[in-house]
C-alpha cells in the first residue's frame, strides 16, 4: 500500500484496457470458429453430437487454446480486481464497464411482486399444512454427483460451479432429487415434508410464460411404505384444494400410471428398451399435434409405423372410471400383465378421488406421460383450462409451440408429480428403497397468471403494513415524533415518519394516501401541551382529538371495528 | 441409444476407473507441490502475496500443467456423465462411488431446525414490518462484474460458476450489493426494504459456532435522502427489538462512526492512506487483544510505534454521551474536521437513541470498526454479553482466536450494521448516490444459541401443526376414513391417518402422542351406524361420541377453549 491513490487509478486504468484488449482479441476468434466450438456442454451428451463433424484433434487443439486464452484473461482480470480492492470503498468507478442486470433468466422481485408471491405461497403452505406437511431445507448445491444421471437428457441444463479448489457442486436442478439425497443420507424412511425454495435450470428462458432459469418449487412429498394410492390420493386431494383456493379459474387434473403406458407401449409392440424415450415423445403431446409426435417416434425413434399407429388410438382416449373398466377389456391390454397392474390401480385411484369429491376435477388421460424419468406409478398435472390459460401466457404464440392456431388454448401446466419408488434407492449404499409420491406447485406460472390479472385490474397492492404514520404540523416537532412512535412501536403498532426533521404538514399527509396507510397522528404543539395529538383518518380526512396516554388503545380500537 | 443395457454399463465401468486414476494422480502430484498452488485465488491479492518466494515462471508453468491436468478429468468426466445419462432413471447403481453429504460448509435444516428458524424468522419479519419494511428478493447469482471490487480482501471467498457459456456468474455474498444493484438499476431512490436470503462465502466454516458457507442473511436498509441520523436511529432500535423479542439473553449495541475513525487516525498520525488497512486492523479488537492488533500495525502495516501507541489509547474508550463530550473537547481530536463531524454525529445518534429507551443498551464504542469497506458514516454491531454468548459457542476454544483464556467471554455479534452512501453511486452510470443505512440480522450465530437451548432443555418442538388424527378402530373402515378426512380438510381442518387399510388402534394413538396431535376421531361400525363418531383427547385419553354432522364445530369450540 505505498502507492498513492492517483497510482493505483492510473495502474487500474492500464490492467483494465489489457483485460479489454484480450477479451475482444478473443470474441473476435470465436466469430469466425465453426459454431459449436464456443459453448462446450460439460454434460457432453449433447455436446458430443453436435462436433461429431469436426475431426477430434483438431477440436481438442482449438480447446486446449480456448482454454489457455480463458486461463490469461483470468489472470489478468485477478490482478485488475486485486488492483481495485486495494483501493477499497472509495474506488467508486469513474463510469461503469457493463449493462447494469440480472443474470440471463433471472428477475429481481419488487415489493409488488413479492406481496403477491408472499400470498400464494402463505396460501400453498396452510393446504400443506392442513395435510400434515413439515418443512425441510437443503442446500442451493449438491455435490454433482448426487444430481448426475438422475434428469436423463436435461442433465445439460444443470448449472455447474467454477472448481476453485475442493468439492465439484451444481445448483439444484428440483427438489425432488435432494429430498431423496436427504431421506437416504439420514436414514429417514418416511416422512411429509414440503419444500419452498428456487431451482436452477440453464434452458431458453421464456419469462413472459413464466418459464426463468430461477425459480421457485413448491414441492410436497410422502415418502413412506404404506398402503397402495392411499397418500396418491391425498397428493391429488391437494393440487385441488391448492388451486380452488388460489381462485385461479377453471382447471383439470390429468390421471396417467406409468406402468400402464409400459404395458400399452408393449401391448403395441415397443420394444421394452424403447419405453422411455417413446414415453417422451409422447409428452409432448400436451404442446405438439400427433402428426408431429407420431413422425418423432418413426423417424427419430425407429419405432415401427403400425405401432405408432396403435399407440394413436390409445393416446386419445380419457375419461374416468368407465374408460379403466372399458381398457381392462382390452383384447391387446388385458394380456400384458403391466397394464393390467396400472388399470387397477388407476381404478382405485378414481375411487379415491372420488371420495375427495373430485369427479369433475380429474380426468384419466392416456396421453399423460410426464417428462422425467423417475416416476415408477401414478403421474398427474393439473392444467388450466380455456380462458383461465390464456391469461396465463398473454404473450404465447402459436407458432412457437407448434400449435395450430385456433386449437383450444389448454396450456398451462401449473401442477404435476407423481410417485417414483426407486430414487431413494439410488443414493443407498444398499439400494434400500423409501417409496415416495410427490406432487411440485407450478408457482411461476400462477405468479404470472396473477400478475396480469392484477395488471388488467389496476389494482395496486399494498406492500407495506403501516397502520400509523406520525407527522408533524409545524417545525421542530421531530424529537416528540420519535417519542410518540416510540411508545407505538413498543405497543406493536406498525408506524413510520418521515426521516425528515420538518416536513411540510401536506406532504406527509399525501405519503399516506399515496400508501394507503390508513391512520396518521398529527403533532402540534397546542395539542401536545394539553397532552394530546390529532389522530385523522386518512379516508375520511376525519380528525379526533385523542389523550397520547390513550392513543395505543383508541388505535387498536379503529382497527377492530374496521376489520 | 442402440447398445444393450449391459453394454452401457460396462463402458460405465470402464470410464469411472479412467476417471478415478486420473483424480488420484492429481491429487498424489499436488501433495508433494507447494502448499500454497494447490489452490490458486481468482481474486488475485492474497494468493499474489502467498506466492511471492516462487519465481514467476516456474509458477506459471506449474498452474499451466494444473490446468491442462484438470481439463482432461473435466472432459473424461463429462463423458462418464453422458454414458450414465443415456441410461436414465433406470441407472439404480450397483453400489454408490461417492460420500452421501451436503457439500462442505453447508447443512441441511430438518423439520425440528425448520421449525426453530421460522419462529425466529417470523419474528423478526414482523418488526421489520413494524418498521413499514417493503420485501424484495433478487436472483442468488449476479454477473460477477457487479460484486468485483466490492468487498476488499473477502473478494477471495466467493463462489463462482462455471464458465457453461454465456455470463460469467458468482453467487451472492451478501444482500446489501444486490440491493445497491438493484435500486441503482430500477432508479429507486428511496425505499425501506427487508430481504430474508441465504449468501453464500467459501470460508472455511465453524460449524458449532453458526459459521457456514451458506447462511441466511436478515437485512433491513433505509435508502434514501433524509435528515441526519433519523434512519441511522431507527435502525439501532430495530435491533434492540429483535433482539429484545428473541429473547436470546443481555446484549449491548456498540455504536461507533467511520468518520471519527477517519479523524482519530489522522489526529494520532497515521497516514490517509492507510486509513482502511489500519481500520481493518482495529476491527480485530473483539477477538484479539490490543497487543496483536499493535503488532499487526506496526510490523505488518509499517505503522509508527507512536501513531500505534496513540490508537491504542482511543480505542480502549468508550461510554456514552459524556464521552462525546470529552472527546470534543480533546486537544487532538478537535484538531481534525473529520473527527468533529463524527462526535457531532453520535452526539445526535445518542440523542435519538435515548429517546428510544435505549440508554442502557446502547454503548459508543471506539474499538468498533466493522469488516467492511463501504461504510462511511455510523456503524453499529449487537453482540451478547457474558451467558448468552457463552452458549452461543460452546465450542469456542480461546486459543483458536488469539483471545486470552480468563478474558470475559464477549463473543457473538448477532447483528450489525451502518450507512453507506456511496455504494449504489457506483453503479449508477451517472455515478448517482442514493444514501443508504441499514443492518443485518446474523440470524445463524442467534439459531445456535436457540439451537443448544432447545438440545439443553430437552423440550421437542412440534414440527407439524395436525390439529385432528382420524383413526379405525377396526378393518375394512379406509373408505370411512377418507369421507371424515375429507370433511375436515373441506372445512380447513389440519388432519391427517395412517395411509394404512387397516392399521391397528394402538398404533394410531401411539402415533398422536408421539406427534403432540391434540385429538383423534375414533370410527367404528358401531358408532357409525348411528351417524356418530368418537373424539378423543389425546392427553386426557377422554372420549366423547359426536355426531359427524357436528363434528366440524366441536373440533372448533374444543380448539378455541383450549387456547
Amino acid at each position: 500500500m505505498s502507492d498513492t491513490r492517483e497510482q493505483i487509478l492510473e495502474q487500474i486504468k492500464v490492467q483494465g484496457d489489457l483485460v479489454r484488449q484480450l477479451k475482444a482479441a478473443k470474441e473476435s476468434k470465436e466469430k469466425t470458429a465453426p459454431s459449436g466450438g464456443g459453448r462446450v456442454s460439460s454434460s457432453g451428451a449433447p455436446a458430443q453430437r453436435q462436433q461429431q463433424q469436426q475431426p477430434q484433434k483438431q477440436q481438442q487443439a482449438q480447446e486446449q487454446q480456448q482454454h489457455e486464452q480463458l486461463h490469461q484473461i483470468d489472470e489478468e482480470v485477478a490482478r485488475l480486481l486485486a488492483l481495485k480492492a486495494t483501493l477499497g470503498g472509495d474506488a467508486a468507478p469513474t463510469n461503469l464497464k457493463f449493462t447494469l442486470k440480472t443474470p440471463k433468466g433471472t428477475r429481481d422481485y419488487g415489493p409488488q411482486q413479492m406481496t403477491l408471491r408472499q400470498g400464494v405461497l402463505d396460501k400453498i403452505v396452510q393446504v400443506f399444512k392442513r395435510h400434515g406437511g413439515e418443512a425441510i431445507d437443503t442446500p442451493v448445491f449438491e455435490l454433482k454427483e448426487v444430481l448426475t444421471g438422475k434428469y436423463g437428457e436435461d442433465s445439460k441444463l444443470i448449472y455447474d460451479l467454477k472448481d476453485q479448489g475442493g468439492e465439484i457442486l451444481s445448483m439444484r436442478y428440483d427438489l425432488t432429487v435432494p429430498l431423496a439425497r436427504y431421506l437416504a443420507m439420514n436414514k429417514i424412511s418416511s416422512i411429509k415434508r414440503y419444500h419452498i425454495a428456487k431451482v436452477y435450470r440453464r434452458d431458453n428462458p421464456a419469462m413472459t410464460k413464466g418459464r426463468y432459469r430461477e425459480f421457485y418449487q413448491c414441492d410436497f412429498d410422502i415418502a413412506g411404505t404404506y398402503d397402495p394410492m392411499l397418500p396418491d390420493a391425498e397428493c391429488v386431494k391437494i393440487v385441488s384444494e391448492i388451486l380452488d383456493t388460489l381462485d385461479i379459474g377453471d382447471y383439470v387434473i390429468k390421471l396417467n400410471h406409468r406402468q400402464l403406458l409400459d404395458g400399452m407401449f408393449q401391448a403395441c409392440g415397443v420394444p421394452a428398451d424403447s419405453f422411455r424415450t417413446i414415453c417422451s415423445a409422447v409428452d409432448k403431446l400436451d404442446k405438439s399435434p400427433w402428426a408431429d409426435v407420431r413422425k418423432e417416434m418413426v423417424d427419430e425413434k425407429g419405432l415401427d409405423e403400425a405401432a405408432a399407429d396403435r399407440i394413436g388410438e390409445y393416446v386419445r382416449l380419457s375419461g374416468g372410471a368407465e374408460l379403466v373398466e372399458q381398457l381392462l377389456a382390452d383384447e391387446k391390454l388385458k394380456a400384458v400383465p403391466n397394464a393390467v397392474k396400472g388399470l387397477e390401480g388407476m381404478k382405485q385411484l378414481l375411487k379415491y378421488c372420488s371420495i375427495f369429491g373430485l369427479d369433475k376435477r380429474v380426468s384419466f388421460d392416456l396421453s399423460l406421460a410426464r417428462g422425467l424419468d423417475y416416476y415408477t406409478g401414478v403421474i398427474y398435472e393439473g392444467v388450466l383450462k380455456g380462458e383461465s390459460a390464456t391469461v396465463a401466457s398473454p404473450a404465447k404464440t402459436s407458432q412457437q409451440n407448434g400449435e395450430q392456431a385456433n386449437e383450444p388454448a389448454t396450456v398451462g401446466s401449473v401442477a404435476g408429480g407423481g410417485r417414483y419408488d426407486n430414487l431413494v434407492g439410488m443414493f443407498d449404499p444398499r439400494g434400500k428403497a423409501v417409496p415416495c409420491v410427490g406432487v411440485s406447485i407450478g408457482v411461476e406460472r400462477i405468479f404470472s397468471v396473477l400478475e396480469a390479472r392484477a395488471a388488467a385490474s389496476g389494482l395496486k397492492l399494498r406492500t407495506s403494513d403501516v397502520e400509523v404514520y406520525v407527522a408533524s404540523a409545524h417545525k421542530g416537532l421531530h424529537e416528540q415524533r420519535l417519542k410518540v412512535l416510540n411508545l407505538l412501536w413498543d405497543a406493536g403498532v406498525k408506524a413510520e415518519h418521515s426521516y425528515k426533521l420538518n416536513p411540510k404538514l401536506l406532504v406527509q399527509l399525501q405519503h399516506c394516501e399515496e400508501h394507503q396507510i390508513p391512520l396518521v397522528v398529527v403533532l402540534g404543539d397546542a395539542e401536545l401541551a394539553q397532552g394530546l395529538v390529532k389522530l385523522r383518518e386518512v379516508t375520511t380526512r376525519e380528525e379526533t382529538n385523542v389523550k397520547l396516554k390513550d392513543l395505543v388503545a383508541e388505535i387498536r380500537r379503529r382497527q377492530q371495528s374496521s376489520a
